[in-house]
C-alpha cells in the first residue's frame, strides 16, 4: 500500500513509483551482502565491465526514462549514461592496477606485511542531479565495489523508477557475471535510508548531495555504537577569479562563459561556479548580465523541493544585501526558475557568509576588486570548497602563480581558464575538498584514489605464508604491486 | 602565579612544573605557526635528524628528567628514547622517499596533476605513557613535519617538565638547522589544550590515549564552524588467542609470555593483551596465575588519576562477573597498583560488554572456549582494536587460517606467536583500526603511512609550469615519484 510517485519535473505530475522498502527488507540487504575481499581484482574488474556493457546496451531506453524523472534532456541524459559506462570501465583498469592495495612486504625483525582490506558493505546515497554519474551505478558504487565492498543503495526519491532500473540491470550482470547475490541491493524510502545509516552491518556510508542531507548522516552515524567513516561530497559554492590579463585580454568570452557554466543543467552541479570575482572597472559584471540575457537558459529544476529551496536561497541572497544584474524568466509549467545573476561588493563578501552559502540552481554572484590586497583578504574568508577557477591572460601572467596557491588552499581542484562544472574521470582526479565542501577533506568520490574510501590497512606481524592474504603472498597470485623492503 | 606541579610516582611529591599557558600564549603559537608547504622533502628530513641527532646526544640526561615523572625505570625509558630518535630518522627517509606525496601526472584532456598538499598546522596530544615515543618528539609530531605541517603540541601533565625540555632541544635543533621560528611550539594545560582545538587555525588534531580524552577532542573538533580531523589512537582490548596445537606444544611458554605482556611497564601500554582466549581442559588460566604470581611485577602508576581509575575498573570487572585468579603485591608507596589476572566464561564476554571496556594498567582476562564454534562466536562480538594475537603450534596449524581472518576484521595488526606490545617502526606498520581503536580507520599513528594523516591531495587542471607545486613540475627538481599517465 505504497504510496510512493515518480515525479515529472516538466508538468508536475506523477506516476506511481516502487514502493518504499520495510525495515525488513533493508536488514535483509545489509545482512545478505556477501563477503568480496578474497574475489581477485581480476573476477571483480570482470563485474565492473558487465555492468558497463549492460549499461552500454541500454543508453537510449534508461536516458529516456530518466528524462521522465529529472527533465534534463536527452542530449545531456544519453551523454551522462555513456560516461557513466565509461566511468565503470576506468575503475574496472583501477581494480586490476591493484595499486591501491598499498601491499607492503617489510622484511625486518619481526616481519610486517601490510595491505588495505575492504570495509564490509556499503550504504550509497546518491545524488537528484546526475542520475547516471553518481546515481546508482555511479562512482560512490563502482569505486565500492572495484575495493571489494558489496553496496546497499538508497534510490534517490527524484529518480526512482530509474534507481529501480539500474539496480534491476546490474544485478542481471552481476548474475550472469558470476558474483555472489546481494552484492548490489536497492532500498527505497527516507525510513530504510535512515536505517541503513544506524545498521550494524554498514561499515562506510557515501554520500553526494546537499549540505543539509550529507550533514543529517554524518551526525546520524557519529551517534552509533561503533562510529563508521560517512564521506559525504556536498555542494558550496565555487569561485572564480578573473586577473586584469585575463579581464583584458577576453572579457567577452569570460563572461559568456561564466554564465554558461553557472547555468548548465540549470545550475544543478555541484562544480557551479557561484561566485566571480573581477577586476573593477571591468565591465565585467554587466557583461555577464548581457550574456545571461542574450541566450537564456531554459529548464526545470528536479524537484519541487529543490524549486522550492531556490526561490527561498535567491531571496536570502537579496536580503543579505546582493543586487540583482539580470534575470530571464521561467518555464511557467512545472517546477521552472528563473535565472538569475546578483552583485555584491568584496566587502559584503568579507563580511555576510550568507553570500556563501550554496543556493543550488542557475543563480551566481559577481563582485568586484579593487585590487590584489582586497582580492587576497576575499580568499582568505572563503569556506572550503570542490573546486575554483582562475581565468588568467596567459601563462606568463603575473598573477596567476599567487592565485593558484591561495585557492589550493580552501578546495580540492584549480582550473586555470576554463570552468569547474566539468570532472573528468582519470587518476588525477581529485573531487573533494576541505570543509564543509566533504566531510573528509583527504578523500575524493571520483577519480582512481575515490576507491580509498573503502579501504583500511590492516599488518601482519609474522604470519605464515598459509595465512596471509593473497595480495601479500610472496608468490604474488594476483601479480599486484609490492613494495618490498630489505632489512 | 602557576600552580603547575610535577608529580614523581613513586613518592607522590610534586616539584613546581611549567606554568600553564594563557590563551594569549596558545593564539600566538598557532597564528605564529609558519606555511611550510613549499620547502623541499630533503630540507624537511633534515630537521627530522637535527631533532634525532640532538634526542641521541642527550639520552641519558632526558631519561633520567623522564623517570622523575613517569617511573618507569632507566632502562626502559633510555631505551624508548634511543628508539625516538631511531623512528625520526625512519621519518626522514621517508619524508626523502617522496611516495607519500602521490604525485600523479594524467595528461588527459583537460590535463590533471594531483598531489598531496599539507594540511596546515597540527595540534600534538601526546600520551602519558611513552612520553618519548608518543610524547612531545613522537610520531605524532615526526610525521606531521614529515607531511609539511607545522606543530603546536599541548604537553601531557605526565610529563610537563620532560615535555619542556623536549620542545627546547628540538626548537633549538631546528633553529640550527635552519628551520623557520615556530614550527614547533609546546603549551601547558587543560584549557591550553581544549582553546587549541577549537582555534580556527588549526588544521587537524592528533592523539593518543584514552577513549575518554580521545572522544571528547573529537567531539569537541566536530562541534567547529570548519571541522576538522581528529586522529585519536586510543586504548582497547586487545585480544590474544591460543589454539589446541599452541596449547599443547607450549603452554607454559605461552602463560609466561602472557604475564610478561600485559604487565610490560606496568600494564601501560595502549598494545596490552587485555583478553587470552584459551581452548578450555588445558589448564592454562591456571598457568597465567602461577606465571604472574612467579614473578610479580613491580612499578608504579602514571599518575595519581590512572592508579585510581585503574582500582575502579578492576572493582567493575569484578563487578561483571570477572573471578580473580591471581594477584600480586603493589608498590606500598606513591601510585603503587596490585597486578592480577582475572577469569570469566565465554558466555560473559558475549553478553557482557562491561567486560570488553579496556582497564589500563596490569590486569588481563582470561577464558576458556569449548570449541572452534564458541571462539568464533567471542571473535564475532569484538569491537574494534589495535592488535590482535595468536599463539598457535606453528605454521601447519589447521586453526591459524581462519583465526587470522577473523581477528583481522576487527583489528588493525595480527601478530603470530608473538605479543602485541611492540610496535615496530617501518614501511609495513599498521597502529590503528576499527571503532573504538581510532576514530579514522583507514589511518595509523606508527610508520611510513602515519605521515598520510596530516595531507590532502589537490588537482590541478591545465595548470601552467610555473604555477604548478614542485612536486607536479615536468623538470621534477625534488625527483620526487611521480606517476605519469599517458592519454
Amino acid at each position: 500500500m505504497s504510496t510512493a510517485r515518480s515525479f515529472d519535473p516538466r508538468t508536475g505530475t506523477s506516476v506511481p513509483a516502487p514502493a518504499e522498502s520495510t525495515a525488513a527488507e533493508v536488514d535483509a540487504a545489509v545482512d545478505g551482502a556477501p563477503d568480496l575481499s578474497g574475489i581477485s581484482p581480476e573476477t571483480r574488474a570482470g563485474w565492473l565491465e558487465a555492468i558497463a556493457d549492460a549499461l552500454s546496451g541500454e543508453v537510449d531506453r534508461l536516458a529516456a526514462l530518466a528524462d521522465e524523472e529529472v527533465a534534463l534532456g536527452l542530449p545531456r541524459l544519453t551523454g551522462e549514461a555513456g560516461r557513466a559506462a565509461g566511468a565503470l570501465r576506468f575503475y574496472a583498469e583501477v581494480t586490476r592496477d591493484g595499486s591501491w592495495l598499498d601491499a607492503t612486504i617489510d622484511r625486518g625483525q619481526p616481519e610486517l606485511r601490510r595491505v588495505r582490506v575492504p570495509l564490509g558493505p556499503v550504504a550509497v546515497f546518491g545524488a537528484s542531479n546526475f542520475p547516471f554519474g553518481f546515481g546508482v551505478l555511479g562512482h560512490d558504487t563502482a569505486t565500492a565495489l572495484a575495493a571489494g565492498c558489496p553496496v546497499v543503495i538508497k534510490a534517490h526519491p527524484a529518480h526512482p523508477r530509474l534507481s529501480a532500473a539500474l539496480a534491476a540491470l546490474a544485478r542481471d550482470a552481476l548474475a550472469a557475471a558470476g558474483a555472489p547475490s546481494g552484492a548490489l541491493t536497492l532500498v527505497h524510502g527516507y525510513a530504510a535510508g535512515g536505517r541503513l545509516v544506524s545498521h550494524p552491518g554498514i561499515a562506510a556510508v557515501a554520500f553526494t548531495g546537499s549540505q543539509r542531507g550529507g550533514l543529517a548522516l554524518w551526525r546520524q552515524a557519529a551517534e552509533r555504537d561503533r562510529v563508521i567513516p560517512v564521506f559525504a561530497e556536498m555542494g558550496t559554492v565555487n569561485t572564480a577569479v578573473v586577473t586584469p590579463a585575463g579581464a583584458a585580454s577576453r572579457a567577452g568570452r569570460i563572461a559568456t562563459g561564466f554564465a554558461g557554466s553557472f547555468t548548465l543543467g540549470m545550475g544543478q552541479f555541484c562544480t557551479k561556479p557561484g561566485l566571480l570575482l573581477v577586476p573593477a572597472g571591468t565591465g565585467l559584471p554587466d557583461r555577464v548580465a548581457e550574456a545571461l540575457t542574450a541566450a537564456p537558459p531554459r529548464g526545470w529544476l528536479l524537484t519541487e523541493q529543490i524549486a522550492a529551496a531556490y526561490e527561498t536561497g535567491v531571496r536570502e541572497l537579496r536580503d543579505a544585501g546582493a543586487r540583482v544584474l539580470a534575470r530571464t524568466p521561467a518555464e511557467t509549467t512545472g517546477w521552472g526558475a528563473e535565472p538569475a545573476v546578483l552583485s555584491v561588493t568584496a566587502e559584503q563578501l568579507r563580511t555576510g557568509p550568507a553570500l556563501l552559502a550554496e543556493c543550488f540552481g542557475p543563480v551566481a554572484l559577481v563582485a568586484e576588486y579593487r585590487d590584489a590586497a582586497e582580492l587576497h583578504a576575499v580568499l582568505a574568508t572563503l569556506p572550503g570548497s570542490l573546486a575554483t577557477a582562475v581565468q588568467s591572460g596567459g601563462p606568463d601572467d603575473p598573477d596567476l602563480g599567487p592565485l593558484v596557491t591561495a585557492l589550493a588552499r580552501h578546495c580540492g581542484r584549480v582550473i586555470v581558464d576554463g570552468w569547474p562544472t566539468g570532472v573528468a574521470v582519470g587518476w588525477g582526479q581529485q573531487h573533494g575538498g576541505p570543509w564543509p565542501a566533504t566531510t573528509s577533506p583527504a578523500h575524493t568520490s571520483v577519480g582512481a584514489a575515490a576507491v580509498q574510501r573503502f579501504l583500511r590497512p590492516v599488518a601482519y606481524q609474522d604470519v605464515p605464508a598459509s595465512a596471509l592474504p593473497t595480495a601479500l603472498r610472496d608468490d604474488n597470485p594476483w601479480g599486484v604491486p609490492q613494495r618490498v623492503v630489505a632489512r
